[in-house]
């Protein structure tokens, strides 16, 4: 009796062992994928909540936590580095304080990320498309293109899709 | 000697068992965003091809088979649907036939694909800073959002990095 439960003991340990180094199922798409995926997810929230403090709330306190050591600028309005992108919010402030850009859809791919906005410096105009791209590294947005687009009046509109 | 073996079996046993049904770790992403950073890389390159096929070869047949059964035009200056991008194609094929507009930047996610792109109506203008944004659906082109701005003559820019 205690013989046939040691070999079985032994045959369950033996084939639970197997089992435990049955190499399980591949992920479907490497390490690297998912990385980059939660990578865009994290940077999409930084880009947003960047964008917010700076255009929106108007904080330069707040905006400038989410930038880096360096602000590469191709807004070619603005001076270089942090010093343009202050001055800008510090205009907005105090030229546009109703300023708003309502972000209409995000799109995050690696260090990237696009917003896409429509932007008004008072409530009463049309105002403007705007697809600014920030790159993120290490968790602060370092550099900054934007386009801009003046929204058109509605004669000469040929669709009624609107800019968004 | 033999209840001693089959004790040590029964042990490793349970404690092959316990470890079998511990929950493995979680994967670091759902398939579901596997899925779709590979839906985002595959739109990729559909956006890319049609917009080469459509305003840099200006070729309507090509271009067209990218396109959907519908194609909703955000660009406020031509008419809805597949009337308006073949008009545009065609205006470009005749009017500015060394139209180019050079791919600076790719941005997807999910089904929607930004293309930051410097675009020229003849090689020896400064041309515009684009961003065309295009939602895929089932691996074809059915709607298109752009930002449009004329870029800044030399005189007129403060910093150094351009608009790409």
């Amino acid at each position: 009796m205690m013989k046939h439960l040691a070999v079985i003991g032994a045959v369950f340990a033996i084939q639970l062992t197997a089992w435990a180094q049955t190499p399980q199922p591949a992920p479907q798409a490497p390490a690297a994928s998912l990385n980059a995926a939660s990578t865009a997810e994290a940077n999409k929230a930084i880009a947003i909540a960047f964008y917010n403090a700076a255009l929106n709330e108007k904080d330069w306190e707040k905006a400038s936590k989410y930038i880096g050591s360096r602000y590469v600028q191709h807004n070619q309005a603005a001076v270089d580095g942090l010093e343009g992108i202050k001055a800008h919010i510090e205009n907005l402030k105090k030229n546009f304080p109703l300023n708003h850009g309502e972000i209409k859809r995000t799109i995050a791919d690696g260090d990237l990320v696009a917003l896409h906005i429509h932007v008004k410096r008072s409530p009463d105009v049309l105002g403007f498309a705007v697809v600014d791209i920030f790159r993120i590294e290490n968790g602060k947005v370092v550099e900054h293109w934007d386009v801009v687009q003046r929204i058109p009046e509605p004669k000469d509109v040929k669709n009624a899709n609107t800019m968004f």
